[in-house]
């Protein structure tokens, strides 16, 4: 039997997702709920996959059934495609399982022609939207299906413009519309050779190409990236009746959240454009108004709109974002779904729907997204500052967060400048998807146009970006190379500020302070997180700095401290380069005398910031060479102190060049040719925690003296037994019988090969995997810059695995790992402290494996703790 | 109950040598066959390695059983320890598992004290002989026991000699001797700070510990690293009645062969040195003389010695080599062995042992040592050459041969004088891809950096050429025109000579000896090697010279064809290069027009030189910075070529750089980035194929073109697909059905933990064991030579791995692989062809996981084959 390929919105429900997309599915929901859907059919994400698995080609049998439910359709509407008494216009619109907003393509108004455009014009009595729709649905097919570009037809619009002596498109009667109608067909023939299509079915089966033709375009495969989505998942068409919003004065196009998307306040939100299409809302050409103000035009739609948003959150339980059109007095509901918000709402809506009895716990920690939370733990201007500052103008609070830069006009200066390390601020008249890159580049986001569901605003808030929308006041200069805000002209490279929370805009540059998360709504959140959570969540911190604010942001220890950061704090250095330049272990071991106390010292701050809670310490990991000095003045110095010349001195240097660094002489291979720096870290470590064990008599101190890069037992056995010798002696001298755990990184592929050998010696695993991906990969860190673009551009990586775990490869050698690890110790406690132990979907499959803990750098430390509880409970539904 | 760590020799036989080392086992059947050897006991190969896991200690169990079989062996010999009428003296000898000649200590006479020695002379009425045999006792317990150097007690008999005014040791009398020993005996306490012991029992405990201690000294770890013997098996020791064979002229020692251990010769050879111990014979001081001159002084000794080796050989059914001891007229047996034996030796004896109907066709083929075949195929040193000449110093046995001529220090002078006829021998501090063409023009290669695969050692092998690399102790001087050495500085021009087989170098110019196989021997080993083993053997070949020697030799294809090696000859690096610095695909596909032919040209004789058997063509993998010009003459010419200037070539050669290239932008990330490279390439490979296929029809050519660095099933299917469209619009175009296959290497662990992945897309698999040893190890081949030593050092490591393969680490990858590989396509086809191709030990353990073939440099092949064999016997008395 051949599948089905399309279903009718009556044929659905939301949670068919995966098959119809979530725009779909929801169609089908509220269609099922009774709302006023205009009615319509789904072509699933499996025609979707089926369409790139044949060439990019639709295949018969998928044609017939759209065909098919074409039918249907007409039959359902009452309307035909192509009829001369009731025509059936249509919206062709992407809808994948994961909403991805403004990512792919839309076609509006589709079924037009000649005949149909006349018997519209006749039965609307309203010649002009008639033929309006007609030439916008010209320009939105040729744009989207045949990619020629919409400014040539702008520039007919101009023309026709300039001809009528007019100033707005508005003034352009229904005989100018339809003659640019006309301009345009001509300007298609030219353009592609063939007529325009008039017939119906042709137009729909070019426009579903189109859309699924989108899934691959470069801003949805960025997107993805960003967002987790993967490729293989498709996207569901849909296609629907039309609504006209732009019929007249008691028409429009909206958007309505059930709650403040921005704080989460428990407040309808709506925004209307009268007279217009959606296309038009979205786009942000024009400044929306509050949906308040129709309640005195259009009050019964105001009502329904109400119930229909309270019905809808009732039942998805979650906070809806919707969007609507209203055909000359008549409500008609396009999507709805749970709404894109901010952190803050997030945690704020999630909160108050617990307190309400909407929602239990675990629903309030899974309705978080925990990435989101980077924009709570991100900059915002003090109280005195904004005091003190000119203010200059004002727009809308789009995406939280404080920014301050460097004016730039264009996404690529943005992320041309940003990679020279300046810090910048786009400012555009509206963006749009091309500017996404640009757009993470920068600080911050500004634009002089546009809503709170603008292109900037939504594509902003997903990536927890600040950004202040809609300011009208500014004024572009012809050439976009400057604009006037406030009464000055700010050109390339002026410094402004802003607010993404207030929408206020400073003069100047202000200084942004770091995120800080004393809210209720964070900590009530929070606080069940932590309940629900298995695995602890611990720190990176290299400097006691880090130690206390990781601390405060909840870490249960430090995972890992990265000893050789310690180094390059004042002077510390020349000891460490004096002794990487010794000849002998004499001379060796008098340098390592010189580090040992500040060494000590330093641990003692992260033993006193921990509060008896784990605290690992990893010893000395880089190559040698990555310490030494590079200019002349330096390398003088060096030779000086070691009673050296300098030739001698860059002798030794060059000696310790590398051709490949990263597997040359470094973790463990230090210790094993020189033991002395082990003997001293050792030392440090030790003597530390008995003195903040002896101020603290009441917390247990067990220090976790951690080896790195070990890939054979006997490099541990080894490494392991100069610790204890060490370890043992120092606390015999001190009369003391602390703990103390030694342990390995799992972060070479033998070690994870081998682990139940490494584990008779080592009491702990931690798995290194920003090594362990390298290696397990073959790709250099520093260098797979080159060639992984090209990996994305072919789809043989969706994501960088140096971001996000790569689970079918080195997730394996991990699982392994584990499984060997407890075969040989069964109590082994074993985390992970690479980069990935702070990205959500890596911390659900370390949860998955059964890793005792993650650790991750101190600001994503809220992060992981809100995933590692979602983890939990994804994995308790299995 | 106790463990039974002491045998008695009655209590042992020749299957015991794991537990009683080869010696005592040996020393046990000549027991049981009745042969006369004097009595005594084994003390375990287990009782040592409980030595070293007590810390260096005999444990009391072990004391207490030692004690007790002193007073069995007592009771069988009627002697005793200390005793005034019939005291006992012992030699206590080492005995491994494997035969390890001089790296071990022996102590000789010991139960002497000076009662004893009084007893000895009185009875013997032999008072010279009797202080002999204790001053060389207290010599040699001092030297071997206690550390205190011989030299001190040389400096004591050259003084006596001085004041009795003689010139040798036989010119001091008894009593001479006697104040010798009295002197001796206070040197020692000057030294050790205690008297000389005087009871046997302590002094044979301290010589046990001696025996035990000496596993582990630095000339027995360097023999065991070179003879593949695990240092955990530690050594038994072997403590035997004294037999004198310095009692007077009717006394002496000796040595025998059954055969001739030079030649294989099946004649009776033995030496014999009258009135001296077997120290004396070993050590070389005198020259002993030829058994057949005491043919007529003690015939029936003559007689009796040729009974027992005929005995010993019939009963071993191997070449025997006997130690034994003349005691006044009475012969005794002290040792036998199957016979060390040259390469030729083995072969012949093999050979005829089999003829005699001694062996059959599997023993012959066991007892060849794989990698002795290296002499017969390169040159070599003479033993005697090799004892007068002046080592200087020595470096990593890279390839083997012997090498002699004068010393060059660029590729370009060793071809120029080679071409005018000098010999010439090139020493760099590395080589580099454009060294190759010097390379083949030198007599040997000597590197200061680099290891077992570094480009030198590597390129050496696959050409047949004498390689020592690594020798870290030469210091260049700054201008690269000179070196240090052995504390000798050597100028171009000066001769030196080096051992590829040893690592060996020395002074001045050595006579080399030609290795030769035409040999009768060698073809019938061979033949019965081929029947016997079930893995293929292919070859690494380059070249087509190298194609046609390892044909000869008996590839059975070719495993590698390292594509990029072919670019340094003549003119066509200049293309490489234009390809290289191209800007656009077109430019590139220009420079690539010029390669297309010259490599299908080397691809035709490729598949000419096997005759229908399999080519494996791997596509380029290095990276393309290893190319660029370094010199401003050759940067010039490039950008002439490529209409650029020398500026921006060299910008493009700078961005080329890499932090780590060995994980870089190379292997099929290449292709990714740059399809038109696998075009050509796939082209080149399959017109090639054609042209050969269609001049020889009765041939069947399935050409397999190889994709390296793979570790994502993904690469290898956007690679694999430009390949099969090339090559199938290829064959369309000349209407030929050849088939061909796709496969590729796996060297990159992740590819070995998803090989079931990539098997989807691979038709063969290849292990490339030098990267994955690489990437599995994180040791990068070209920096771990500054650190191996410390891991051999501190026993961490016992091989190089980039030598011998890593069983339980990188072999644990390949099970995985093999396994994975076969479950999703059960007829794949699985080979070997890194380094490890070729060595014994790791082509054992790639036959026992089941891999179709090994291929290795064209040289190595007849080992390849010969160790193949072996395994498939082994593996079929599992």
């Amino acid at each position: 039997m051949a599948r089905k390929w399309v279903y009718l919105f009556t044929e659905g429900n939301k949670d068919m997702r995966e098959l119809l997309g979530g725009k779909g599915a929801n169609l089908a929901e509220m269609t099922n709920l009774g709302l006023p859907v205009p009615q319509g059919f789904t072509i699933t994400t499996e025609a979707c996959t089926q369409y790139y698995e044949d060439g990019r080609q639709i295949n018969d049998e998928i044609r017939g059934q759209i065909a098919e439910y074409i039918g249907k359709m007409e039959e359902i509407t009452g309307k035909k495609f192509a009829s001369k008494e009731n025509p059936l216009l249509v919206s062709v619109r992407s809808g994948a399982r994961a909403s991805m907003p403004g990512m792919m393509d839309t076609i509006l108004n589709l079924g037009l022609n000649e005949e149909v455009v006349e018997t519209l014009a006749a039965k609307s009595n309203n010649p002009r939207w008639a033929w309006d729709c007609y030439r916008r649905f010209i320009q939105m097919f040729s744009d989207v299906v045949m990619e020629v570009s919409k400014s040539e037809f702008e520039k007919l619009i101009d023309a026709k413009k300039a001809e009528k002596g007019v100033q707005n498109d508005v003034d352009l009667d229904a005989e100018d519309l339809k003659d640019l109608a006309n301009q345009f067909k001509a300007k298609y023939k030219d353009a592609i050779g063939k007529d325009f299509p008039d017939d119906p079915k042709v137009q729909l089966i070019e426009a579903v190409k189109a859309v699924f033709r989108s899934w691959d375009n470069p801003r949805a495969n960025v997107y993805r990236r960003d967002n987790d989505i993967p490729y293989s998942w498709g996207t569901a068409v849909n296609v629907q009746m039309m609504a006209f919003g732009n019929m007249g004065p008691t028409s429009g196009s909206g958007v309505a959240f059930t709650r403040d998307p921005a704080t989460g306040e428990n407040k309808f939100y709506a925004e209307v454009l009268m007279n217009a299409q959606g296309e038009d809302v979205v786009s942000g050409v024009r400044t929306p108004m509050k949906i308040e103000e129709i309640k005195k035009t259009l009050p019964e739609i105001y009502d329904e709109l109400i119930d229909i948003a309270n019905k809808l959150e009732d039942h998805y339980r979650d906070m809806q974002d919707m969007e609507f059109t209203i055909e000359d007095g008549k409500l008609y509901m396009l999507q709805c779904r749970n709404g894109k918000r901010t952190a803050k709402a997030a945690l704020k809506i999630a909160h108050d729907m617990v307190n309400e009895g909407m929602i239990d716990k675990k629903q309030a920690v899974l309705s978080v997204e925990p990435r989101n939370l980077d924009t709570l733990l991100h900059g915002s201007f003090s109280k005195d500052t904004v005091k003190k500052a000119t203010q200059v103008g004002k727009g809308l609070p789009a995406a939280p967060g404080a920014a301050c830069g460097k004016i730039v006009f264009t996404a690529e200066e943005a992320k041309k400048q940003a990679q020279n390390g300046e810090k910048v601020v786009l400012v555009r008249r509206e963006t749009s998807p091309e500017d996404i890159e640009g757009m993470k580049a920068a600080q911050g986001i500004l634009t002089a146009r546009g809503g709170m569901t603008s292109h900037a605003a939504v594509v902003a808030r997903g990536m927890g970006a600040c950004c202040v929308a809609g300011c009208s006041d500014i004024v572009f200069a012809e050439d976009e190379k400057s604009f006037t805000l406030g009464g000055k002209t700010y050109k390339e490279g002026d410094v402004i500020s802003f607010d993404g929370s207030t929408g206020n805009i400073y003069d100047g540059a202000l200084p942004v302070q770091e995120g800080a998360v004393e809210d209720d709504d964070f900590a009530a959140i929070m606080e069940w997180a932590d309940e629900i959570r298995t695995m602890q969540v611990r720190t990176n911190a290299d400097t006691p700095t880090d130690a206390k604010k990781a601390r405060e942001l909840g870490a249960q220890g430090i995972g890992l401290c990265r000893t050789e950061h310690m180094f390059f704090s004042g002077n510390r250095i020349d000891a460490f380069r004096e002794m990487i330049v010794s000849d002998t272990k004499e001379e060796r071991e008098a340098a390592l005398d010189k580090i040992l106390p500040l060494q000590q010292g330093d641990f003692e701050q992260l033993f006193e910031a921990m509060e008896g809670d784990p605290v690992t310490i990893r010893f000395l990991d880089p190559p040698l060479h990555e310490f030494v000095p590079k200019d002349e003045e330096d390398i003088e110095k060096l030779a000086k102190a070691k009673g050296k010349t300098v030739e001698q001195v860059k002798g030794i240097i060059a000696g310790l060049k590398e051709a490949n660094p990263m597997m040359g002489h470094r973790g463990c291979r230090l210790p094993i040719t020189y033991p002395e720096i082990a003997v001293m870290q050792t030392k440090a470590v030790i003597r530390a925690a008995l003195n903040v064990q002896k101020k603290h008599p009441d917390w247990t101190i067990v220090p976790e003296l951690e080896v790195p890069l070990v890939g054979i037992d006997k490099e541990m056995a080894f490494v392991k037994n100069i610790i204890v010798e060490t370890a043992d002696a120092e606390l015999k001298a001190a009369g003391s019988d602390m703990k103390y755990k030694v342990g390995t990184m799992i972060e070479i592929p033998r070690a994870a090969i081998t682990a139940d050998e490494i584990a008779k010696e080592a009491e702990f695993f931690c798995f290194g995997t920003n090594d362990l991906t390298q290696m397990t990969f073959g790709f250099s860190r520093d260098d797979a810059g080159k060639f992984l673009d090209a990996y994305y551009d072919k789809k043989i990586l969706e994501n960088d695995p140096f971001a996000k775990l790569d689970q079918d490869g080195v997730g394996k050698l991990m699982k392994l790992a584990v499984k060997l690890g407890h075969e040989t110790r069964p109590d082994i406690s074993i985390g992970i402290c690479g980069e990935h132990g702070g990205d959500p979907s890596s911390v659900e499959f370390c949860n998955s494996i059964g890793l005792d803990y993650v650790s991750c750098s101190p600001y994503r430390v809220p992060i992981a703790r809100l995933a590692a509880a979602q983890a939990a409970i994804k994995q308790s539904r299995k």
